[in-house]
């Protein structure tokens, strides 16, 4: 709303302030211009990426972390990084594999019963409905440890990490088919399925590649093992998928390479992987039929092994569920068209974009109409039966991504480092721009649902080399924003990835994605649920049994309750902290010397930390998020006595002692800030600051903590009564903390107010 | 030079090209803010901060990434985040806690002998020569656990860590002497300086602050510990610091809050720590003399505790090397001006910045001139006495910046949330300016040192709140850029924090940064020296003693050598893994399923993984790193043979069948392709291409990969002569692969020297 606003009166200011004003802004923009070495051009690029304090993106980006694990989310047009969201790989700004829920998370994405604390994170896919971007939910795969993980857009958290049952190794994945029904999964590396060792003799015979069908339950946002299913494929590479959608639908398309099904050794002498794995000109498109395989399943059709149905190729033969159509070699993307009736593939040693008839296909297999059956019984369609053309686009193309208009699609071009703009009906080639350098995968905005959007399309290039200021032997990759909305394509942004090498990306609306700010108090995140450890205020309590101590604690501007805890040696002991706030973005930290203890705790959300204070000591923690001015006196310590200690029992001296005119100088501090609070209270409610939602929240925030500070007082007061000036003064103090935090929530109402031009009402 | 060269080209253009253009861009300029709803104050800032493909910006910047535990690079005023140097937690993009060189970084982080996984990484501080930033090395703290690391600026890596051997926690760090002869380190929550239990009973007794000199070399880039002296402080929480300089020189100051040392127990409803630590108005700026310190203590006059040396309070009194000066309660930054004359300090539960003059103290130190002695008996100075002025800047004043106009400066105000522009030689306020929200720290150009750049300021802003699209309950951080290069501050630019909380940031000028872009062969990048695990091209070879597996392998694109290894259940593998790239930016990682291996090896390093295979099986490893067309054949495999296993000797079938028509139209192709590399280069050669460096280093790369081509071939025309034409085939396709690979790189020159105005000088 508030934008909305600002963007109306920008506006309106553009439009009516005329001449006077823009040539001020001339010479002064001439001047920059000047000095900072900048074309006409640039400035329009700046124009259209730029975003103005407050603004906001019209698109939102999930892009692979690669090796960092994680998911980078960022928006467009501004090509500012918005978030790490925490997927394969520890975490700990975020809590992530610190804290109990999120080392659950986690366990689920273990292999042979080990951690892995890193992932290969390569291609995002949001989930569909009906064939468009529902912004639920977001599927990621690792390549490394064959994995998926899912993460909700609800709260931009990864909720669950599966382990392929079958792969030593995965690429072509996540992608969806257009309701969700399934996750695509097809392995890279052919491996023998059991996890016993088979001589690399036995490659033709006992390594396997293969595709998994994830079954995926919206509801409840979790893949479900035990209704999905595999197809055992030969033990060529299976590489990247996509799903048929309109006629198509039903079938899933996976490219491929090494289909030579050759074996490296290059240090006995043999030539490398990469010399056998790309001799043929051609490699094999895989297409399988989802829906009758879902069918079979459900009538018990196919054995489970491992959880799963395990569909063998020559059920998948018999059952008609499995075709090959020749590929150029090497290919990376397989892009079935927004309307489903085309499959683009490209191979990477070719300069040509091949364009498959899904008509064709389909004929053909209702004739049966094969060109032969490969080693492994599975028949193939020839490739000039599935052919609608090739184009040629370039050498070393990669990836296609689709356009608003009909027909028109971006090629990314890997060798000649460029993205050619064709159209796949005529096969015209339309233009074309270089990029910088070595363009992996491209992105166009929500270009892979059924209806792209068009407008801009970001190269994600695997090198940067000289764009950017340098940082070392490790380089940034170069995300290039391009504008897509004219016939020509211009280059408008260079975006350095900080962190990762990504792989892929898909870009949303922005207004598809409406996250909430905070948890209903209590909150698992992970299992979205309330937790079994949550507390509320005045509830706080520390709970023995044995050696087990659960301290049931909260977070609130600023204290930890509680504040000094104290256990034995050899105590396993679980802080389960629950965030008091319901302010938008106070978010409290917990930290604790020498146990490993990072928690994140946003409004809401209750986190557990479990370690055994297995050393006695002295162990301070602290809140690790700046939440207020008292910040750094949001503190307690962890006390770990020694087994058998015999306690002496001592009062604690204060360290400093208050006086009854301390007390009265305090209080009269107090009621002097209580009437500035009342002045700011009373310019903001003499407006209309009911039009604007964030000023209303900080209001309600506001009156919140001048409900503690009137706790405060009066036990402040309760103590001057008893003529204990200690805790009178003590009291009062926090009282004034409180005073402090509301003027804090009231200025910044103010500042707002007075910034989006709020009218005086009263 | 390129860049250089394009922006000469760029000026000419907007000099010469005159009206038509500039009437052509504001019609299309118009357009685009409409849409946008941008004013033209909007297009200024866009200006100043945009930078176009090659551009470079002005100032990196090194921030604190918080409890991500890592340091932040961003350009400055791009505000591109450049890399995230992993430096506390382990960040596989980088292998960082994953290769065994940077574990044992990571060792000497140790907490009571236990790994930790995290950091909450507050202030970073260059090194400095003169009071100068040298661009040689950052430092940076870990408030949780108290721990100094250091960064190399040479290649952006992290190459130490030290544990404090006193303390529980810092904050104060890091913070360096006019020539890095010391970093500061002070603690924050006192704490026994031994491991041991000790009752919070005994805090005033027992539990110590304290404030760490590290010794730093140099010439080693390694801080020596037991060349390293702590001050014993009383059990205040000490916080920030910043060494004298210029008639200062030789001193440090830390400030403090909880002077009242009062200890919380909300849980026993006794007030809260924030009520108790922030009761009094004052709280003590701690003076230390450092120089004088060292001296003594090469003179023998201290006791080694834990390898360093150890003042205490008695001793610190009896040498005169440690004073006390009340300043106003709970503040946050303490900074030292440029000229090292006045000492900045703020309270953040005040509205006054307290300027106090270094002369007046050093005068009331000469002349003894105290106003009595804390309960440790060091002596006070008193207010009155060291203080030059106060100036009413604004509610919760944090940290204060210096411009490059002598006795302007710029302090963050919290509860405010502004930027206050004043002048601390007359004490008059010149400017405000409101931030989005509760800025912590602020930075100025090179604000830390002795010759400030002002020019723009960044406010590192706490909340975002509304700032950016949404993300969830966790949202990111707000630094603002703001113009300070004229009367007004101009905010420019809001950058959101994907990832940690920063607290604090440090700028210097880019052209003081002109790191590595490649190793010297065989390189342990974490020792800076030869890795004794190195190998070279054609020296590939795996060691076996008893159950330990060395492998000496290489990476090149694109093939990892060797392919195939076979070891027994239980072997202690080492993969030791050396980049023979000479290339800018041609990294590989190496990646293997269910051993947690993930290894990034820039040009020029070895990186070594060991591991313990402890299950028979098949472990697929590859590049995780998209180095060439041929990457996602980088690929090999690791066979883990049960003990026992007997082997049963049989031959690789071959997959795929090569005939010599296959060779030979393999060799018509290769011939086809060596013409059009051949036209590629006539083009290059015919062109001044020697005057872009990048181009004469795509020349050598390419010449390289040429070389390599024809000994593919040779081997290729050997294997043909002995009618192998299997092997001829895969040679000659390797052989194909380099050719491929030289295109890639004639192209990428030929694009370079085109887009750069390369004139034909044949």
């Amino acid at each position: 709303m508030n934008f909305n606003l600002k963007k109306t009166l920008v506006l309106t200011l553009v439009l009516t302030l005329g001449f006077a004003t823009q040539a001020f802004g001339q010479a002064a923009l001439q001047k920059v211009m000047q000095e900072r070495g900048l074309t006409e051009k640039d400035i329009l690029a700046a124009a259209k990426t730029y975003t103005p304090t407050g603004g906001r993106d019209e698109y939102v980006v999930f892009s692979s972390g690669g090796q960092s694990g994680q998911v980078i989310v960022y928006g467009i047009p501004s090509m500012r990084i918005l978030k790490y969201i925490a997927v394969f790989t520890p975490e700990p700004w975020q809590g992530y594999g610190f804290d109990d829920e999120s080392k659950e998370v986690l366990k689920g994405g273990r292999i042979l019963g080990k951690d892995i604390t890193y992932g290969d994170s390569h291609h995002p896919a949001f989930s569909e409905t009906d064939g468009e971007y529902d912004g639920r939910y977001i599927f990621i795969n690792d390549k490394a440890n064959p994995r998926l993980a899912v993460i909700d857009l609800h709260d931009f958290e990864t909720k669950q990490i599966v382990a392929n049952p079958f792969f030593k190794s995965d690429h072509g994945g996540a992608f969806v088919t257009p309701n969700t029904e399934y996750v695509m999964e097809a392995s890279q590396y052919a491996a023998p399925y059991s996890t016993d060792y088979v001589p690399i003799e036995d490659f033709n015979d006992k390594y396997r590649g293969g595709l998994t069908y994830w079954k995926f339950d919206a509801e409840k946002g979790r893949l479900v093992n035990d209704e999905s299913f595999t197809f055992e494929l030969p033990p060529y590479s299976q590489d990247l998928s996509d799903a048929g959608k309109g006629p198509s639908y039903g079938w899933g398309f996976t490219n491929s390479f090494c289909t030579e099904r050759y074996v490296g050794g290059i240090e006995s002498g043999r030539p490398p992987f990469e010399a056998g794995c790309s001799s043929k000109d051609t490699d094999f498109m895989h297409v399988t039929n989802w829906k009758k395989a879902a069918e079979l399943a459900a009538k018990g059709k196919f054995k489970k092994v491992n959880g799963q149905y395990l569909i063998t190729m020559k059920q998948a033969v018999k059952y008609k569920l499995l075709y090959l159509i020749p590929e150029p070699k090497s290919p990376h993307g397989v892009d079935v068209t927004p309307d489903g009736k085309h499959i683009i593939v490209a191979g990477k040693l070719d300069s040509h974009a091949w364009v498959y008839s899904w008509a064709k296909i389909e004929r053909a297999i209702k004739k049966k109409k094969f060109e032969g059956k490969d080693p492994y019984g599975i028949p193939i369609i020839a490739l000039e039966t599935a052919l609608e053309r090739s184009v040629n686009v370039g050498l070393g193309p990669l990836h296609t991504q689709f356009d608003s208009e009909d027909g028109v699609v971006y090629t990314s071009i890997y060798v000649d480092s460029r993205i050619t703009k064709w159209n796949y009906k005529t096969g015209k080639v339309l233009d074309m721009i270089p990029i910088h350098y070595n363009v992996g995968h491209l992105m166009t905005m929500e270009g892979d649902s059924k209806s792209p959007d068009g407008k801009y399309l970001v190269a994600l290039n695997k090198l940067s080399i000289d764009r950017f200021n340098p940082v070392g032997p490790l380089h940034p990759q170069n995300h290039q924003l391009i504008d897509i909305s004219g016939s020509k394509m211009q280059l408008l942004y260079d975006m350095p990835i900080p962190l990762g090498e990504p792989h892929y990306a898909a870009a949303i609306k922005a207004d598809k994605l409406q996250p909430a700010v905070r948890y209903k108090s209590g909150w698992n995140s992970r299992t979205d649920s309330r937790s079994p450890y949550r507390t509320r205020a005045g509830r706080e309590r520390i709970e023995r049994k044995g050696n087990k101590v659960d301290i049931y604690g909260t977070l609130i501007r600023s204290h930890i309750n509680p504040e000094i805890i104290t256990v034995t040696e050899g105590d396993v002991v679980s802080f389960h902290l629950t965030n008091l706030e319901r302010a938008q973005d106070e978010v409290h930290g917990f930290a604790m010397y020498g146990h490993n203890v990072q928690l994140s705790v946003e409004p809401g959300k209750t986190a557990s930390a479990t370690f055994t204070a297995d050393k006695a000591g002295v162990y301070p923690y602290y809140c690790t998020e700046f939440c207020s001015a008292l910040h750094l006196e949001m503190q307690g310590y962890l006390l770990v006595k020694p087994k058998g200690y015999k306690d002496i029992k001592k009062k604690i001296v204060e360290g400093h002692k208050y006086t009854k005119s301390d007390y009265e100088t305090q209080v009269a501090t107090n009621i002097a800030t209580q009437e500035i609070i009342n002045q700011v209270v009373g310019y903001i409610t003499e407006r209309n600051y009911t039009d604007f939602a964030i000023v209303v929240a900080l209001v309600e925030d506001a009156t919140d903590q001048l409900g503690f500070a009137d706790e405060a007082k009066k036990k402040s007061e309760a103590a001057a009564l008893k003529g204990d000036y200690q805790n009178a003064m003590l009291w009062a103090n926090q009282w004034w903390q409180y005073q402090v935090k509301t003027a804090d929530l009231g200025l910044r109402a103010k500042t707002h107010l007075d910034e989006n031009g709020a009218k005086k009402v009263k």
